[in-house]
């Protein structure tokens, strides 16, 4: 890196105050996608953007560039980013750090006259959390032109109104998602860098500041799968005669942990849970056998193969029980995300870059995902996050924000050919 | 048993339809403890008593005597009987059969000029169901004085109106329970007898039409016990970092179902139900680890020590698996009802008196499970019956109530000193 280089954690901090300020209700942290709070999160980037004169451009669905010009303009450039929305009573951290990471860099850049090789541009994407309208990566999957038109009528879950209705209100343009139109084109993008809080407790855990992202798990999930049995007597029914829903149930869900164990040993990346289970309050009763269960059965993994594989294993499970049990068990059909693999390059570059290098998996879904599918080389980097994500708990210290925009910003300066 | 001696089937049918035409209401059958249906069934009844020249009783707490007068009137009487409430939208056998029963055999020593050697009673208990009052053997726990006088605050389930209010509008005497005054003298009854249909499939799997009851089973249950683990992502935290409530639950219950064939494997009377297991629908979610579940686990055996037993593995079980999953498992208090034995001389007598000679363990609890706790003598008979209890597809055939009723007819006639 050269000397004197350093990103502007001071800016950073600033911004990450502007945007507490700025969106904090109660407890927690509200930016509602394409709503007030996500809008006041762009507002703010874009101020700081404007001050330190890069070069601004929203598109049709609101997802705000700010370029750092480089030497060449013409080459495919670098993009830096994250999303600006949160969940309901979310935290400061989740997404945001990712824009205020490429705007820390960029300003860094800026103090000490350093002009990059290729264009820089920080996005602050739109709507990538699926709390308010049911879908992931709005903003990215839009830009790519990767939506399914049929998402315009997906209502907002707090107010109802549409996206094609709240998109127009925002003065955005939702023609571009029903012609599946590109707002970026993947060739013009060399690569694509997000900085992250980990939403879970890895690096807390070992005391680590940043990890290396190896990639993003896919997830296959069934997501309304059920067990029918027969309502019954506790007492007046013997164990050869019940078709037992919990019974059933819980050896399914024991075997699939047995599965999982097996493949954790085997070096497998994967992680399994059962979120929601339950017997149906209207019918279950303390003296009854239940006759019927519901549960989710989520399946996460790097590997598309060894999340196919557990799915497969689950279903010939079920089948198993289900005839030993005397219940059916209908695991449903599931809904399947692939696993996106960071750029392998950019991985062992940035882990260079690290004075405690660490790569791990990222559980939850990030919008490098979307670019990720689109072919451009992504890289991740996570920084240490007390209490988890999604609640206003979430806690970055900004000497650990500094350690990632660091390697982010070596990176820039010395990107792999 | 002497020639031309046969219960009164045809009376029996009888006796059935018009429980049936009184108190259906729509599909199923509504003999509401202290209300209407169950007066219904009383009326009933004591108008075919009556019609046969039996002594009728009615008791402060409005349980019905109908007695045939044995030739020593001061010897220590018999009684059968059962109730004549039933559950909402319940059927027409739970509990009528055996009142139906006793009256069928009074009348077919009446029309055969048969005079037994002591009193012979037919007891109709009143409101042994807990649907109405949330409280099980009102009426036979009442005649006993056994009853907690805290009881008569409880609410009718359906219209919210007090035991005492109920008893006083019915004209019955709510100071008996309050005194705990003894309405039946243990001493005055030499047996109790109880025909009931199976509450299980039992009978119809075996092809039997009736089985000989060798006891009520007990009961143990843990009706509030909680796992609380950790709400976290299910993608983000890898299983070591994890407190899963479901794994946690899953791998208890899974346990519990291992000792319990391992019980049953060694000849133990016991059955294992966890009949409601739930996340909290307010806070789990499909991609979230969940940090609660509430389940019941109740325990049931003819053996108090076999469920003491599988308490305490319970307990350790759920103390080892806290530690394991980093959860905290809390059984909780359990209610504890006892086992009760049925007579062993009557056991084997009425067993003799099958053709298809079978022995069961009621695993609901009865009447007759109050008359063994004062010291009576106990017998039962169950007849076979499709469906299941306690619901409007209730199904008992004469033919199989015949074989119950001869039974018991045969007892009578024959009764071991």
């Amino acid at each position: 890196m050269a000397a004197g280089l350093q990103p502007d954690i001071e800016l950073g901090a600033s911004l990450f105050d502007a945007l507490s300020g700025a969106t904090r209700q109660g407890r927690g942290i509200v930016r509602d996608s394409y709503g007030a709070g996500e809008q006041a999160g762009h507002d703010i980037a874009r101020g700081a953007a404007q001050r330190m004169g890069l070069e601004i451009g929203i598109d049709a669905l609101g997802n705000l560039s700010m370029t750092l010009p480089g030497r060449d303009r013409a080459a495919p450039r670098i993009v830096m980013g994250s999303h600006l929305d949160s969940v309901p009573q979310g935290g400061n951290f989740d997404g945001a750090a990712g824009v205020v990471a490429g705007l820390s860099v960029l300003s860094g850049m800026r103090r000490a006259g350093y002009v990059p090789a290729c264009d820089l541009t920080v996005m602050g994407i739109r709507a990538e959390e699926s709390a308010w309208f049911d879908i992931a990566y709005l903003g990215s999957g839009g830009a790519f032109g990767l939506l399914d038109p049929a998402c315009l009528t997906i209502a907002r879950s707090d107010n109802g109104r549409s996206l094609e209705a709240t998109l127009r209100e925002r003065g955005f343009d939702p023609e571009a998602i029903r012609e599946r139109r590109r707002l970026l084109d993947p060739a013009g993008i060399r690569a694509y860098l997000e900085l992250h809080i980990e939403q879970g407790p890895t690096l807390v855990a070992r005391g680590l500041p940043a990890a290396v992202v190896t990639g993003i798990r896919g997830c296959k999930r069934f997501r309304n799968a059920r067990c029918v049995g027969e309502y019954a007597h506790s007492g007046a029914v013997d164990r050869p005669y019940r078709r037992d829903a919990v019974a059933a149930t819980v050896a399914l869900l024991h075997q699939m942990e047995g599965v999982w164990l097996g493949e954790l040993d085997a070096g497998a990346d994967l992680v399994v849970t059962s979120g929601e289970l339950c017997t149906d309050a209207a019918l279950h009763g303390p003296s009854k056998i239940a006759g019927e269960t519901r549960f989710v059965l989520d399946i996460r993994s790097l590997s598309h193969e060894t999340m196919e594989a557990f799915g497969a294993a689950a279903r010939s499970a079920a089948a198993r029980i289900s005839e030993a049990y005397r219940v059916r068990i209908d695991l449903g059909a599931t809904s399947d995300s692939p696993p996106a693999v960071m750029d392998a390059r950019l991985r062992s570059r940035l882990l260079r870059l690290l004075d405690q290098p660490f790569e791990m998996a990222s559980g939850a879904g990030h919008d490098a995902a979307v670019f990720a599918k689109v072919g451009i080389p992504c890289g991740m980097i996570f920084v240490r996050n007390d209490h988890g994500s999604h609640n206003p708990d979430e806690a970055l210290s900004m000497d650990d924000f500094a350690v990632g925009a660091r390697a982010l910003l070596g990176l820039l300066t010395d990107f792999p050919i």
